[in-house]
């Protein structure tokens, strides 16, 4: 079998996953079928594949895990949302009157947000948005999207792009998974491999696919609250706390250094 | 990135599904993650990927589609539950007292149904079990299992074998999906790619995967009542009725030719 092609698989799958949701879209019915709930697929370098419901990015407040209500009681001022998706958690900072922008590189998922009622969206990645003449006191990467960090050598040029977008003051909230807690022999595996190819052993090589669409092969950084204070090292942020209320999840503050 | 290993994909999926209904089951638990449900992933050769939750397998009476109730009401004598799974309705016919067989070609999903308490079990091949000395007088092909027909050339090897298998007077049970009242473009197209290569619009060309494994790729059927009616001619079953209620859903009821 060839390829997938490459193309906009978040945004498509949160149009669907809305339409689900809501009963609002363009999706074809499948002939009278029973309904399905839209699934994402993940496949990582080793060759796991997971199926995981996409619904929760539609998730109201009172869906959420705990430390998503914790993260937004830690946002002050200007707030970018980095990887907004469908709007969860901007669209509650909105309703609460804060400025808040959502910034997410899926041209769809940004559509529903807007649909949704986010005011204030931007299509870009986040290198490119550093050139941006915006400024922002919180930055949020929530939806285990400290996962952006990507690893060791991708994580400072994030964090320097966050800082050129940052009023002095300002902080990060990153919602991070610490991957060392399974003792699934695949997960356990995968780490011991990346370690040997000199990856963090978390530092996991993905592509999403949804119907006919994969995304390009990237990394994405599960990693322990001791890797990331190591990876920030020498970056303009330090670490100021880590909430671990629930493991495997934390919540981790870093605050730009003056 | 390599081809997955060919492996019991259908029993792993299986055994991890029951272990989340249950808790009861080998799997490691996740380093204390928010459970998630066991997704079946299917890619199809035109590169179409979809998930699809795996807890219907096990699903007790009151979670069933109405045509599974239909369907075990017109079983009667000693019945062969062919690709039983997690034996949702064998074991139903079973607490009815009935006499019935499951028949899968997965050890794991036998492993499943026998813990949940099902008596009668065989992992085999229908083209294998063809050569048992046991006589049926019911064959079910539930869940979707017409669709085991595969296609022109295969189904006529199959109602050949549940012939041998056959007292006077058996029934073949099956439930079906007409493929064709989807009007989405993926599908459409799809059957128009298929017709164009010589297949049925709706014989699917599928491998299932779950975690690192996959299966070898496999036809799977599904092809209007009418389309079931011509695959049948010149076999050793005709077609008695169809049960289209729950459209694009359907039973078919064929009996043996004396």
């Amino acid at each position: 079998m060839q390829q997938p092609p490459i193309g906009d698989v978040f945004g498509e799958m949160i149009r669907d996953a809305y339409a689900v949701r809501t009963g609002v879209g363009p999706r074809p019915l499948a002939g009278g079928r029973v309904p399905r709930p839209v699934i994402e697929v993940i496949e990582r370098d080793d060759g796991l594949i997971n199926g995981a419901p996409a619904d929760h990015y539609l998730g109201e407040p009172d869906e959420w895990q705990p430390h998503d209500h914790r993260a937004l009681r830690l946002c002050r001022g200007h707030v970018l949302d980095i990887g907004v998706g469908a709007g969860r958690h901007a669209l509650e900072l909105q309703r609460r009157g804060m400025a808040v922008t959502g910034l997410d590189t899926s041209a769809g998922a940004i559509e529903i947000a807007r649909r949704r009622g986010l005011l204030d969206t931007v299509v870009a990645t986040i290198d490119a948005y550093a050139a941006a003449s915006a400024r922002y006191d919180t930055f949020l990467l929530l939806g285990n999207n400290l996962g952006l960090l990507g690893g060791p050598e991708r994580a400072p040029v994030v964090l320097d792009a966050l800082a050129r977008l940052a009023n002095p003051g300002a902080r990060i909230i990153a919602q991070g998974t610490d991957p060392y807690g399974t003792t699934d022999p695949v997960h356990v595996s995968y780490h011991q491999f990346n370690r040997e190819r000199g990856r963090l052993g978390g530092q996991l090589r993905l592509r999403l696919r949804y119907r006919l669409l994969a995304t390009e092969w990237f990394d994405y950084l599960n990693c322990s609250a001791a890797e990331l204070e190591a990876l920030i090292e020498g970056t303009r942020w330090r670490l100021r706390s880590v909430d671990e209320q629930d493991r495997p999840y934390y919540l981790a503050v870093m605050e730009l250094v003056e």
